[in-house]
């Protein structure tokens, strides 16, 4: 059939209804985002009657340490603003705290295409918000600012929104892309080093799965990049943040364009989010989001290592670089029972087949469908072994 | 650009992200879906390793009716069924019953792609059950059978989900269509009189705008499709049903098709949506949906006769026929007030202009933007006085 779209009608009373639709949204690098100077987030939407009217919905911490600045700079491109303050972390990432936006919404009386709703926070923020943007009217445009360093690198980049719901993490979302992303690495100055950890993980899954000459950036720079919080203090430290700044924009959207409503199962980037869903929401809130992937990731290195997939010293190159990114290498949740029950969960998530991605050597990724309880319980042995003996989180260069 | 998907990079930091998602759905007709014999609900998804399991979402009073034929039939085919009984009705449109549908997927744990979720029900239940399963894991297929009248011509063609919102009308809703809808008209045997006039006024907007062969079917056998429920009892009953439902049905298609996604927001379908959904909201539990449509049209159709779009002879049959089809052509919340702030809102939903739907004749249409309060006020007027006078409600052939 040439004609893809329309509506087609079988005589026996049956109608086939095809339609198309066509998704497009920027993601912009820049700095300094609310100089006066800049007018990104003034050109875009449109005015209304009464002027440029917006709802800038932000998260707490962040407006304790950057509200009076974007208020001004609202203030100065005389935008009639609603700001819109939400305490965002993963314990409240709900429901309830999405109506409490809606409500919001309904009291500022947004026009339903023109105004779009501005968020700026990390990932649990611009998750509910796109979440609850997606539905609202049936769709509001919003744009985003990230704040950390997971929304700059991975929430900030795809379709993906969320909230996690009767304890599962994320268990109810929707693809609805931002219109607009604009990266100010300038928010990571003030986010606590373990939050920057954090989001070095997430960079390091695009690295152990998709992109060696990035995972050698981390290994060589990670320091300085936890050290200079991405702010470029020193030229080598600058040079080293806008690289690997770049080169995870770029391989993670890269990976997310061709496939932005998962209608392909077999994700590269679901690589450390097998167990980690589950042991995130049991741990909560003793690990990050990054963290509890690390976990997973650290298990699944040792898993590979075991099938040969990739060898003693690059597993210990890739333990040793989590270590010294100040992730953990191993939780006491990393036990069989909720190994499996993770698994179980994430094959039902992957529609009935493991699909487990796993790293071939460092760069590289396969997927296996045959992983067993055992296998699970002698690489979780090992991986605690390894983790207890050699590679410790080292914080803030010292061992915890 | 001839490449319209794919990644688009800017030297300058800046990247374009394009996808294009292929939506299609069927709509089918089969009567006596549920006589053993059936196969549509069994032979769509697939199985699981532990066999064919289906979670089927039922509306409450449609379970009392017709439950054990539906038990029975799944039994038959062996299909591993949890049965989710819904108290589903206007006033509990809300996203806590969504939430509550959402617990038992969970309960259930139900495969990501291959486990449709099947609901029987009206409006209300598909609404909800749709917007949970768009939602649930950021999309689960669903298939839809339609027990109400509403059901069959409207809520169950067209892609629009949605709850009601801090006493708004649908205020949060995604488009997801149904892989699949089931149309079998003998549901409607059991639905009350009331609720198939309800109904016809969703098909009377129809012909008012778009088919006046529609009009004239319902002008001529309205009266005994509300008696035989579109049972077709009698030979001239069943060939008006039958005619009348594919008439609503291909209609409806063929004005969705085209704009699934509301990208142009001056549809034709919207008319009776105008000031009827803060007169239902208002309203409720007094109005049913179709109803609180009825009121909107006959407003809009004394408005459209004052503007000289239809002339005072099509005026009077429109309003003859809302009455004979026991529809309200006023009601006491047509007041100034409401008036003006429901068209507040919906200017908001239609992004900033009225787009107001008015008939032209019978069977067209037109889109204004200049409607005034003095103009809303005055159609009002004369709405009450004609309806008062002349076209009350005929319940059961009485004026009520
Ligand atoms: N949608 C996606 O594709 C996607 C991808 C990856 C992660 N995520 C989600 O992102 C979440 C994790 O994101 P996160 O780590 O940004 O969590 P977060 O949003 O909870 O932010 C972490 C903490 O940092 C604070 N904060 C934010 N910006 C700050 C700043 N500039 N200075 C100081 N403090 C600041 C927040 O108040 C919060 O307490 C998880 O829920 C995860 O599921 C989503
Ligand atoms: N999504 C859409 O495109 C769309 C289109 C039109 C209307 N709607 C929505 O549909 C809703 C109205 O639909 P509705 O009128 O079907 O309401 P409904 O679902 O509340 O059903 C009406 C009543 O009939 C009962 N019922 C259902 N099937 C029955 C049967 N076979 N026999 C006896 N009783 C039965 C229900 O329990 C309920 O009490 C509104 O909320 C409206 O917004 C949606």
């Amino acid at each position: 059939m040439t004609e893809t779209t329309g509506l087609h009608v079988d005589g026996a009373g049956s109608w086939l209804v095809r339609a198309r639709k066509e998704v497009s949204y920027e993601v912009r690098v820049r700095d300094n985002l609310f100089r006066p100077d800049r007018s990104d987030l003034v050109e875009i939407g449109s005015d209304s009657p009464g002027g440029r009217r917006r709802v800038v919905v932000i998260d707490g911490n962040v407006d304790l340490l950057h509200g009076e600045r974007i208020r001004a700079y609202f203030d100065h491109h005389a935008v009639d603003c609603a700001m819109v303050v939400v305490k965002a972390d993963e314990t409240v990432k709900d429901l309830a705290t999405a109506a409490r936006v809606a409500e919001e919404l309904d009291r500022f009386g947004i026009a339903r295409r023109r105004e779009p709703v501005i968020v700026i926070g990390g990932g649990v923020l611009m998750d509910v918000v796109g979440l609850i943007a997606s539905l609202y009217r049936r769709g509001t445009p919003f744009v985003r600012v990230p704040t950390t360093l997971i929304g700059l690198v991975d929430a900030g980049l795809g379709a993906k929104t969320g909230v996690n719901f009767n304890g599962h993490k994320n268990r109810l979302g929707s693809y609805a892309p931002a219109e607009l992303t604009l990266l100010d690495r300038s928010f990571l100055s003030t986010v606590d080093r373990r939050h920057i950890s954090n989001g070095l993980a997430e960079i390091l899954k695009l690295a152990l799965i998709k992109d060696r000459a990035l995972f050698e950036l981390l290994a060589e720079h990670g320091q300085v990049l936890l050290r200079e919080k991405f702010q470029g203090r020193t030229p080598i430290g600058d040079t080293a943040a806008v690289a690997v700044l770049h080169a995870a924009t770029q391989g993670m959207l890269e990976e997310l364009q061709p496939n932005l409503w998962e209608s392909e199962l077999e994700r590269c980037l679901d690589y450390g989010h097998t167990f980690s869903p589950t042991i995130e929401m049991r741990a909560l809130p003793a690990l990050l989001h990054g963290e509890a992937v690390c976990v997973d990731m650290a298990l699944t290195t040792v898993l590979a290592y075991r099938r040969g997939l990739l060898s003693e010293d690059e597993r210990d190159r890739v333990l040793t670089v989590m270590a010294a990114l100040e992730l953990p290498t191993w939780h006491p949740l990393v036990a069989p029972d909720v190994l499996l029950q993770a698994l179980a969960d994430t094959v039902r998530h992957r529609d009935g087949q493991q699909r487990l991605p796993l790293p071939v050597g460092i760069g590289d990724v396969t997927f296996v469908n045959d992983v067993s309880a055992q296998e699970l319980e002698a690489a979780a042995v090992l991986q605690r072994e390894l983790s207890e003996t050699r590679f410790r989180r080292i914080a803030a260069g010292k061992c915890v």
